[in-house]
């Protein structure tokens, strides 16, 4: 249904006040029939208008209006038909996709809020495109723009690569042997100064480009992260732009090969390959050289700081921030819906079966992970608002003032730190949902055709890519450490980390007879257990410190568990904080009733992680024992308030069925029907025979028994 | 490598004292020709013989020659080459997967313990072969075994159903309305009393039969559960044998419609299909009488106990603790081989990289997740142990004496109790340990030909079939709730539960002084906690069951969180205790350098249980706040003793690399290598452009502009 029709159904369906008591041909309502009237008595609860909540999750009316004539264009358009999507081959799935890619290319004149949007939207539907897409745009062209200096990105972007005209671009950072360890990367660029090239070269099978997005099929150049190299002395990791293929013929450049790395977990669509290059010559002038040059006599410039040079990956981690809410809100809505119609047990013999999201555990499992992913929204949006400055700072800065560098950089590493602890989370998170929600669904969760299979092996690379997850956690703990060893030592902090400088109050700070509803004392409960933590992190490393002789390196690997949890305790705090935040901010822009169920959201999230963690708040004393109990209870009322809403609030995601693409997750609830239907449609050749039933099953079943051995015939 | 070889190779790498420093040239080792040196090295690290080891998994010497005989015939058999797995379709993985459930078939004359280890040891290669012959072996035919007279059992038997000729079963229990359910059925079995017939029917969409494994292209026959409606009454749910093809040529029986239910999450291999059955008659005799009867007059018998109606799905619950033993240590097997040959980052400039292995965050990611595993072994034997006891009772019990049947009955409860908990937090665990071993793995994880996806699809449906996990945990509280009010009033219990007669003693008692090495004072730990969570959730239970006016059910719903946290904590204390109690049985067995790993394995797992869950103990006393802070430092000590071991540990699970199908778990650790060739193989086109470009890329790449509309010729 599209979307201003599925709006106007929701409009329609919460103001029935006359819901039918039985199914077509007027026979009383039963499994079959009673769905779809159960989904409009839910909707009928609403205490709020899902449209106002769509607006708050989307930042208002007109970016709701913008995403959803982007949806629009989307469904409406054959190629992005899903009918079948579940269903395709690897083989099938790349043919589809380089054909979307290139539908979504029509659009890069656009905005570029507009576009990025786009292809967010898109990922929802289908996430292969939007990453296959994501390597030219925003890997290959976010690093040339980023790294490359303003001709050499006018020079590619002559050679097609904005309008991908004879040209596609992949972003060749990954070997088979250095995934995470950037630095320690082993394939070679040798300056040749007889030539004024640089001589890119693979020197050993492990050395060897690995995972590259379009490179399988559809890459004309690539940015190929390797070892700088002059007169024989080794300046580090650099960026180069090096040509792949003939862009008359796509044939292979000489000294390139290039294999296609095959089966994935998911996201199929994508043609990843691996490359060897075996002395290739390019230009000097090929190499990225904003902030890193080397000069015609092979003087080598470095950039100011090294943070510069991986800018292109910030955007990545960014956006998975507000993917992760997409995915999560999407599988939401489909377990939701189903458990809003799936009756199982009765409480007692013979009463009707209860609808399962009324059992309290169910509740558990989907209603903390809806306010989860509500929380996701708001940190997705303070993430981008930081992005926002940090990237045009960085993108206007003149290099050759130190000053302005500086105040860039801090920026950038205050960026970096938060989005590592969003991404990850936020990343993990999701794909705790996508999973929970699955099993939520029953065996019908396991079914190819209500998606959830596909959208987790497509998901959980984002725990991976761009930064994994436990590496980028473990060097965010390393900062927080730091900064809380700095904040002791008296320096002020601002920022996600302001909270360490009340340090001392938060120590002695307990809940008393104050109420677990207030979302000021839920916020400070997380506070001080952070900050505790924190503090405890911290003296831990001094003292390993000493143990050590001063070798940070060995210290901070050694309370490598801490430097995990306090990552993990402080970016919760943050994305909570952010949650109370948003809705503070926007009270006066959404009407109070969408404010009254948003705060219960935040409310049940913080509650709920809370009680994931009571040994954290046991040891930070700001619990105690019957707190805990406190804690709990409330998890359930809360679940039950948010129960009560929650078909609105997953309405509110403005999901069409289109990009749920899931039957048991039916806008109308009529979950049996559509998903038997769309079985069906999907193996249409029902009461035939297996295709191999001949060949390979009947010459089993039909077999004759080996006559027995006469051995009497043999003789002796 | 054929495991005998393997283990030869095993022995004479832990021997070797001459490691190369050198790689193939004469060259210096480097990322490509340094990790099967790596890998020499730690097997040269071996405190005891891998191999004793493996003897103690197995259960002893000669159990480890069977499951290495079995092993060696599946590696040798043409069929069963796995080369080709991860790409195999749909389509090809079904045609396929019927030849191997044949040639499995042909092994039925084995004795039953050979016969279950090989289908075992079959799912370890391939789950969808497995379960493909499980439908049959386990739920058709068990079902007419363990619910059908001696008589009907001889009657199917002779019409093929052991040898499998012209015949195939299946089991019609889910529908599309009702799968945890089971009671509420939909679907009719209607006696007829003029022609002594019953009249199978499917009433509604809804209770269209679904998910029937076999049922879309294989099966015959099926064993169907149907209400039973005698002279207009409802009996509830039985079973009776329904034919569903005709075994001449496999065409549907009339009033049969069957088809196809298509993509899968994973276990394509498995032809899942639904039945619908319209008016289907068959003859009284087919309904399985061993418990409930219906005579010539149409006299109903109901059975003397409801539980003995689904005896037949306890067989699988009870097998998937082994599965879980199995599926974890393949993949735990994988993860740990690389990380001990994967060297990422150093600890300073210029140092040589670390293995990842080394690292601690990456230890506390796998080695407390391999101790889990040796964990699961042991419970996986104790369970085995009920289930052979509560089985053979119940096979031979004269159901006329009814003393004798509720022993049986007692049995089956007891054994219905623990097999629920251990199912189900055995099959979470393994669903956990596959995925965090794919994420420790990096990019690499992610490639389909490491295993890890398809190994997770597939894996992951044993938390929903046969007793949804959170629905049979929900029940294993309800009962534990019963046993502590039970003890609390004098009743004395015996098994799992014996430690909850001792709960005033437990309540009161600490750590103190003692040492959290040792084994008795861990159990006491987990078994003071335990006790506290019942006795709790007993309190609350009572106090809801006066406010609710002793309404049991809803008492029992309201405190929902506390039945699932009871049965969590009560099952991994069951299986703790099962892990150091098979240590100790085996301590006359085994030498002493194998208990000695044993009992780090075990500490370990029993100290990062106690981490995961420092509330429970901080509230129960037993730990103080120090405690806690110790119990993070020991985890982090029994890593490094557990690191040590971390390849004898893994190598004697003793699966070949056929068995593992991931080259980055090769036994030899030339990972770089087997990995790069295997990708090769399975894409050996190469440099060639992609079979789609002609036809999709390259019109769009080389498109023309459209000619500018040219206004000035329309004119005005």
């Amino acid at each position: 249904m599209p979307s201003t029709d599925r709006l106007q159904a929701i409009a329609s369906a919460t103001c029935s006040a006359n819901l039918p008591t039985k199914g077509p041909n007027g026979l009383p309502l039963n499994t079959e029939t009673e769905p779809p009237i159960l989904m409009t008595q839910e909707r009928a609860k609403a205490s709020f208008n899902p449209r106002e909540l769509t607006y708050y999750l989307d930042g208002g009316k007109s970016q709701t209006e913008d995403v959803e004539a982007i949806m629009r264009s989307i469904e409406r358009d054959p190629l992005f038909n899903n009918e079948k999507y579940y269903d395709l081959t690897k083989d099938q799935l790349r043919e589809l996709t380089v054909q979307r890619v290139a539908a979504l290319a029509t659009h890069v004149s656009s905005s570029p809020q507009i576009l990025h949007k786009r292809f967010a939207i898109t990922a929802i539907a289908d996430p292969g495109t939007g990453t296959r897409t994501g390597v030219h745009y925003g890997l290959f062209l976010g690093s040339v723009r980023g790294s490359g200096t303003a001709e050499q990105f006018s020079y590619w972007v002559n050679k097609g690569a904005v309008e991908l005209k004879r040209f596609f671009g992949c972003f060749s950072m990954t070997e088979l042997g250095h995934g995470s360890n950037v630095a320690g990367l082993e394939t070679t660029a040798t300056f040749d100064s007889d030539t004024d090239e640089f001589i890119i070269n693979t020197p050993n099978l492990a050395a060897t480009k690995w995972w590259i997005g379009g490179a399988a099929h559809t890459a004309t150049h690539t940015v190929c992260f390797a070892r700088l190299i002059v007169n024989g002395k080794d300046h580090g990791v650099k960026s180069f732009v090096v040509p792949l293929r003939n862009t008359d013929n796509w044939s292979l450049k000489p000294g390139i090969a290039i294999g296609d790395i095959g089966k994935k977990m998911g996201r199929d669509g994508i043609d990843n390959g691996w490359i060897q290059f075996t002395n290739v010559r390019i230009p000097r002038q090929f190499m990225l050289m904003r902030f890193s040059k080397v000069d015609r006599e092979g003087n080598v410039t470095e950039p100011p700081l090294a943070q510069l040079a991986y800018g292109a990956l910030i955007t990545g981690r960014v956006s998975m921030a507000a993917d992760s809410f997409y995915a999560a809100s999407k599988f939401l809505t489909i377990a939701i819906r189903y458990a809003a119609v799936r009756r199982q047990f009765s409480s007692s013999p013979g009463q009707q079966e209860t609808a399962i999201l009324d059992y309290p555990l169910h509740q558990r499992r989907l209603l903390p992970r809806l306010a989860y992913t509500y929380a996701m929204n708001a940190a997705a949006a303070e993430l981008y608002h930081l992005y926002d400055v940090a990237s045009s700072q960085l993108e206007t800065v003149d290099v050759t003032d130190k000053n302005a560098l500086v105040t860039a950089v801090n920026d950038i590493k205050e960026l970096f730190a938060v989005s590592a602890g969003v991404k990850s989370f936020c990343t993990w998170a999701t794909s705790d949902i996508i999973d929970e929600c699955r099993q939520a669904c029953g065996g019908h969760g396991y079914s190819g055709y209500n998606g959830f299979g596909q959208g987790y092996a497509d998901w959980v690379v984002n725990c991976t890519w761009e930064g994994d997850n436990n590496i980028l956690t473990l060097s965010m703990g390393r900062s927080l450490i730091q900064t809380a060893i700095a904040v002791r030592k008296g320096t002020s902090v601002g920022g996600a980390s302001e909270y360490l400088s009340r340090h001392a109050v938060l120590a002695s700070s307990r809940l008393g007879e104050r109420s677990l509803e207030d979302p000021a004392v839920l916020i400070e409960a997380w506070e001080s257990a952070s900050s505790l933590l924190l503090m405890n992190a911290a003296d831990a490393y001094e003292k390993e410190l000493v143990k050590f002789n001063g070798n940070v390196a060995a210290a901070m690997e050694k309370i490598s568990q801490a430097r995990f949890e306090t990552a993990r305790v402080h970016t919760r705090l943050y994305i909570i904080k952010a949650f109370f935040n948003r809705i503070e901010n926007s009270k006066n822009s959404v009407p109070a009733n969408v404010t009254d169920i948003l705060v219960k959201v935040a409310i049940l999230f913080a509650l709920w992680s809370i009680e994931q963690d009571t040994g954290l708040f046991l040891r930070s004393k700001f619990l105690t024992d019957k707190d805990v109990d406190t804690v709990t209870s409330l998890v359930d009322e809360y679940n039950l308030k948010v129960r009560e809403q929650a078909i609105p609030l997953t309405d509110a995601f403005n999901y069409s069925d289109y990009f749920l693409n899931s039957p048991i997750g039916s806008f109308d609830g009529n979950v049996y029907k559509h998903y038997f239907e769309k079985v069906v449609r999907q193996n249409p050749n029902y009461n035939a025979m297996a295709p191999y039933f001949e060949k390979v099953a009947a010459p089993f079943f039909f077999r004759k028994e080996e006559e027995p051995i006469d051995l009497e015939a043999l003789g002796e």
